[in-house]
C-alpha cells in the first residue's frame, strides 16, 4: 500500500489532503486507526463522513483537527451543502481540542466575508492558508523548543519521554512535541526517545513508533505505567507533550496520562514541556476546570483483555495539567516560562 | 469448564492445589494467563513444568509463588527427583518476589531435617502448613487493613484504587490488598473499586475484574494512565497494592506502575497502603536499590498494537516505591506506620 501517496520529506504519508478529481472535490484522509499495519485512505465527499472520521480517530491530533475543520467547510461550500449546518456539525464533533472550532470558524468567516460566487474559493483559500501557517508554526516551535532544551538540559544528548502522537501526522508540518524531537534528532542531539504506548488507543505504540522508525530515531516503547521506573532510573532529561486546549491560565488539556507524567516530572525535577501552536490556546477558557474533557466509550478499555461481561470503564480521553506543573509552553511565537496568564496572553497577542 | 473445580467461598477457582491420583502426586494450577475467558488447569508432574508455569505467569503473585515453591519441592520429593536441584531451579524461576525463595527454603529445610523415609511427607506437610498460614495471614491483613482504612478515611464508604491482582488468586486465602477490599465490601463500606488494567499483562483487567465481578463488588476499570484524572477529580480515598519484595527499609517492589500511583497519591494527600504478609519482607535486602527487578520480553509490549518491526521495548515487571511514599504497610502481625526499618523489623520479629 501507500505507493500512490506523495510522501512528505519525513517519509510520512500526509494525514490529510484536498483533491479535485473530475467528479468533484474531496478531502482524503489517512486512516490513522489502521496504522502502522496498513496505509488506507478515506475519501470524504461530505461533512458527515468527515465527522465520522473525526469521531473514530481516523483523523486526530489538535492541529490536524483544525485543518480538518477548515477543509470540511471548504468541502461543504464547494459541494453546495449548507455551510452553517456543516459548521455546527464539525465544530462539535469532538469537544476538547479547540483547534477544531478554530479551523471551522476561520473558514466560515472567510466564506461569509466573500461575495457569494467567490465564497467556496475563499473558504478553501483560508483552509490552505491555515495549513501553511500550521506548517510554519511547526518549524518555529521546533526551533524554539530545541533552543529551550539546550538551555534546560546539560551534558549533551537528550533522553526525551513523550506521550501520544504529536508529529507529522497531526499537523501540516512536522508537528508539535514530536517536531521538536525530530529537530533534535536531525541535529544529532537525540540520545533516546522514550515512547509511551498511550492506552487505550495506542497512538504512541502505533503512530509515534511509526514516525520514529521512519525518521531513524533511536526510540524505545514502554507501557504508560513504566514511565515511573524511567524517572527513578534517571533516564529522562525532559518530557515533551502536545496540547488539545490550553486555558488562559496555562492549564493544558492533553491525552490522558499527561498529568501523571507532569506530577512525576515535578517530583523528579525534570522539565515538563508543552509544545503547541497558539491556535491551541483558548483565552476564552479561564482555567482547567472550564475545559470540557471528552469521555469515550468503555469498550475502548474493556475489549482488550476482554474483561468480564458488564465491566464498566472510566475512559476520559484527556486530562488537565495545571500551570504550576508545566515548566514551559513552547509556541510558534516563543516560549512561555514560567507559565502565567500574562506571559501566555503575550505570545498570543 | 470449571465444574470439576472446588470453588472457594468467594466463588473463585483455587489457583493451586495438590492432588494424589493413582499415577502419582501432581500440582494442579489454574492457568491465570487464560482468565477470564477460560478456566484451564495445568497439571504439573515435575519441577520443569512448574518453572515454565511460573515464568509464563500461569501461576503468579507473591504469596502464591511461595506456595508454588513449597509444593514444588514436595512434588520433587514425592516423585523421587533430586530435591536440591529442584530447589535451585525453582528459587530462581523469577527474581523479584522473595516469597518464591522463602517457600522453597521452608520445604527444603523440612525435607532435610526429616528422616529419609519421612522426608517427602515432611516437605508436603510444610507446604500445607505454609498454605494454611498464608490463608490465616490473609484474614489477619484484612482485619488490620479494614481498621486502618476506618482511621484514615472519614465520611463512610471507600473509593479504593488498586493495581494488578492481589486477591484469592495469589494466595491461600483472600489475598493481600484485594483481601482488604473484599472485607470492606462485605461490611458494606466499599463505595467503588477502581481497577487499573495493569499493562502489559492486564492482570487488573483480566483477573481483578474477574474476582471483583464474582464477589459482586462495585468496580470500574481504567487504563493505568487514567489514574491521574481520578485523583484530580477527588475520586480516590486510598490506594491499596500488594508487594513482591519489601526491603528492610520498607522500600517496596511491586507491579510496575505502583510507583507512579505512590507519587500521585502523595501529591494529592491520599493514603498509599501496601498490604503484604511478612513472608514478602526480606530483611536481608537493605533497601530498594538492592532489589533485583525482573525485565520481561519486549513482545509483551510490542505485540499489542503491533508496533513497527524492530521496535525495542523497556519492560520492567516491577518498580520500587521508597518508604517515604508509603503511608502504611499492613501485615498479618499489624500495621507499620510510619514506615521505618525499626517498625518493620518489629512486626517481622
Amino acid at each position: 500500500m501507500g505507493d500512490h501517496f506523495a510522501l512528505t520529506e519525513n517519509g510520512i504519508t500526509p494525514p490529510l489532503r484536498w483533491e479535485e478529481p473530475p467528479e468533484g472535490p474531496v478531502l482524503v484522509l489517512l486512516d490513522q486507526t489502521r496504522l502502522p499495519q496498513e496505509e488506507v485512505e478515506l475519501v470524504c465527499t461530505d461533512v458527515q463522513a468527515l465527522v465520522a472520521a473525526i469521531r473514530s480517530l481516523a483523523v486526530r491530533g489538535a492541529p490536524l483537527l483544525g485543518l480538518a475543520g477548515a477543509y470540511g467547510i471548504a468541502l461543504a461550500a464547494a459541494r453546495g451543502y449548507d455551510v452553517e449546518d456543516a459548521a455546527e456539525l464539525l465544530a462539535h464533533a469532538r469537544p476538547t481540542a479547540v483547534n477544531l472550532e478554530y479551523g471551522v470558524r476561520r473558514a466560515v468567516e472567510a466564506y461569509r466575508n466573500a461575495a457569494p460566487e467567490q465564497a467556496p474559493a475563499a473558504a478553501l483559500a483560508e483552509a490552505r492558508q491555515l495549513h501553511a501557517q500550521d506548517a510554519a508554526a511547526s518549524a518555529a516551535m521546533a526551533e524554539h523548543g530545541e533552543r529551550l532544551l539546550s538551555e534546560l538540559v546539560t551534558g549533551g544528548g537528550y533522553r526525551i519521554l513523550t506521550h501520544c502522537n504529536t508529529g507529522a501526522l497531526v499537523s501540516g508540518g512536522n508537528g508539535t512535541a514530536l517536531g521538536v524531537v525530530l529537530a533534535t534528532h536531525r541535529s544529532g542531539q537525540l540520545r533516546r526517545l522514550w515512547v509511551d504506548e498511550t492506552r487505550p488507543m495506542l497512538q504512541g505504540a502505533r503512530i509515534t513508533a511509526y514516525e520514529a522508525a521512519r525518521a531513524g530515531m533511536p526510540y524505545t516503547l514502554l507501557t504508560d505505567s513504566a514511565a515511573g521506573s524511567l524517572f527513578t532510573a534517571g533516564e529522562v532529561d525532559a518530557v515533551l507533550v502536545g496540547a488539545d486546549r490550553i486555558a488562559a491560565d496555562g492549564s493544558t488539556a492533553n491525552k490522558v496520562g499527561s498529568y501523571s507524567l507532569a506530577v512525576l516530572a515535578a517530583y523528579h525535577h525534570v522539565p515538563f514541556i508543552v509544545v503547541a501552536p497558539t491556535t491551541s490556546v483558548d483565552l476564552a477558557t479561564p482555567d482547567g476546570s472550564a475545559i470540557e474533557v471528552e469521555h469515550r466509550p468503555a469498550n475502548e478499555v474493556t475489549d482488550l483483555a476482554p474483561s468480564p461481561l458488564g465491566t464498566q470503564a472510566y475512559n476520559p480521553a484527556f486530562d488537565v495539567t495545571p500551570p504550576e506543573l508545566i515548566t514551559a509552553i513552547v509556541t510558534e511565537n516563543g516560549v512561555v516560562a514560567p507559565v502565567t496568564a500574562e506571559r501566555l496572553a503575550a505570545v498570543c497577542g
